[in-house]
């Protein structure tokens, strides 16, 4: 079964979710003889082993990496080095950098497995997409694996079940749920299903305090988030998204305000807005409703949507809790009650759950699955 | 990466959802040309393949099985019959035998790949789960595969994220939930969030009528099912648990009740016991609650339990719909909200799809993934 093979892994990216990666492969990656962390990167410095039968420190990487004077490599010099090697290469890719994401392509064709919580790659142009996909396992079958569970939902398993449906030849209908962590927090704090909630304009401040959201929170409010998670999936069901401005994506951020300078400022002008946000919240109290910020797919009128929309109290996209996710799929299989995935959508650990959790599946299809018990 | 290597399938069981898993294989597996079925067997019929290189007929199936006058061999002549091809075989064990799944270390010792929704193999005594476990990959890294995605809630994700929060580090502390599309059923029935409710005796029949229930409903309401869920999802988190005799299982069956001869008996005397189910629906409904028959792992203090419980009516359990559903993952990384899965727990299609979907991993781990486009 060749199950002897090294396997060599490449980190790009030790950042907020990098960092957490890098804790739980310091518990992972040695319960697999056959596998070792071979580069690691961070803005421009790396880290990388002399030959290939060396491996990186999983304990001392800040301190290596901090003491490294070489500098990033471009992705092709990076795809230069791993042809000198025989050894199967998994490349993680924790960056957020559209430069890394538009070579995908080049390294799953050259049977590099590419694993990424980057939702660039998948929810850019239609073009980067579908040579992505082309070039990758199974379509192309002498190309590396591709996954990338934690681009949607963190580390709820979205993409595998969604993946599990498809493959299995259930019809997916619709998919709505609550896909920003922010949006989720904000709203379950402005319109809760008990009690008369807090000032929009509070909320938000308090988001930010909370680290809630992007330093300028106009990133969160703008909807491009949610956007893009919606385009990932709905490529997977069949639709030809060409990119985040091919569907109505209704932004949190007066119009007024889209032209200040920082967030600070906007936070600061916020208030005198708060009213139009306190008709939206009364609009939907009236009908004994909440409003929540939502993204849906719907298949067969190939509409997707994100914005504002009014549940009633006993729905469960009404009643979640902190900054939870939710998202639910309408499939002919499951009929009118939806398979569901609930819980923490953001934050460093659950999103490097995701990748880890990739990282283990990637690590067996290359063979190297070979635990210590 | 040796993807040229010939997959053959052997499926025991055709009944209700074998019969939807054989529809789903009529889609999946011509889209694998590696991949091919081999052998069928139900109750004492069997079909299988002249030679190696042919394959059984997923259209004219059935036919072919009622005119096939072989008898079904027995486990140790399956294997026998499995040793004589260099081909990598999957065996999709379809049915609920206790022999069968006895014999499952074997299988998986010789490089057999097993896909199972089968409860009893992995709930019956600790001894048998820990031979199969450790006769599998990865225990046994030269051993065949082992998915049970559909022995916890049929095709929605449970197996597969509780084995990916493990394996990433995470600590589990508490699983709870409804475990039972009839339990499901019934409570939310006898007493919703809103209205009164049935009478519990009036929820039952409804239920065997409309094909919730075993055809002996005793058989869904001595909480067996549940436990032996409960047993699996344990076991996966550490603990050592000898069979469902272990812990407290509430049945919900009156002790005057368990001698009946007949289910339609045990049905006709029901109505006399419903004051007793009225006062425990009162006594939550006293407190604002509604009881649901949950089960409940606390990883820390080792207590498997399987009952009614009362809950908030605010409670995702409470707001439960139809049949479903609902598995709460408590752990460290998801702090006090949890991961929460939810949607039909049972039903051929369901259920089916989660041996499918298993089977379309087995088919990527023996690398016989090659799709056609």
């Amino acid at each position: 079964m060749g199950k002897e093979k090294q396997v060599s892994v490449a980190i790009l990216g030790a950042g907020g979710v990098g960092r957490c990666f890098l804790q739980q492969c310091s518990w992972i990656i040695p319960q697999y003889p056959n596998v070792s962390l071979v580069f690691l990167s961070r803005s421009n410095r790396s880290l990388r082993v002399p030959t290939w039968d060396h491996e990186l420190s999983l304990d001392t990487w800040e301190k290596d990496l901090a003491a490294s004077t070489d500098p990033a490599p471009s992705p092709q010099e990076l795809l230069d080095w791993f042809g000198t090697t025989e050894n199967e290469i998994i490349l993680v890719d924790n960056t957020s950098s559209q430069d890394i994401a538009a070579f995908y392509p080049q390294f799953l064709k050259d049977q590099i497995t590419v694993v990424t919580p980057n939702k660039k790659a998948f929810s850019s142009d239609l073009d980067l997409w579908k040579r992505i996909v082309d070039n990758a396992y199974p379509y192309n079958p002498d190309a590396g694996f591709l996954y990338h569970e934690a681009s949607v939902g963190a580390g709820l398993p979205i993409i595998s079940t969604l993946k599990d449906l498809l493959e299995t030849g259930d019809e997916v209908q619709k998919i709505e749920g609550v896909f920003s962590g922010t949006m989720s927090f904000l709203f379950n704090n402005f319109a809760p299903v008990e009690g008369k909630g807090g000032k929009w304009s509070d909320e938000v401040s308090k988001a930010k305090d909370a680290g809630y959201t992007e330093p300028d929170p106009r990133d969160d409010l703008n909807g491009v988030d949610v956007a893009r998670k919606l385009v990932i999936l709905a490529r997977m069901v069949g639709l030809e998204i060409e990119s985040t401005s091919a569907f109505p994506v209704q932004s949190l951020i007066p119009t007024e305000l889209e032209s200040c300078s920082s967030g600070d400022e906007f936070l600061e002008r916020l208030p005198a807005f708060d009213d139009e946000m306190e008709k939206v919240k009364a609009k939907a109290e009236e009908k004994g409703k909440v409003v929540r910020f939502v993204g849906s797919i719907d298949v067969a009128r190939k509409a997707v949507e994100v914005g504002l929309k009014e549940f009633d109290k006993g729905h469960a996209i009404a009643g979640l809790k902190g900054s939870d996710n939710i998202i639910s799929f309408y499939t002919k299989r499951y009929g009118s009650n939806p398979l569901i995935v609930q819980g923490a959508g953001a934050g460093g650990e659950v999103t490097a759950m995701g990748v880890s959790a990739d990282l283990i599946k990637a690590i067996k299809d290359v063979h190297g699955w070979k635990k210590v018990r």
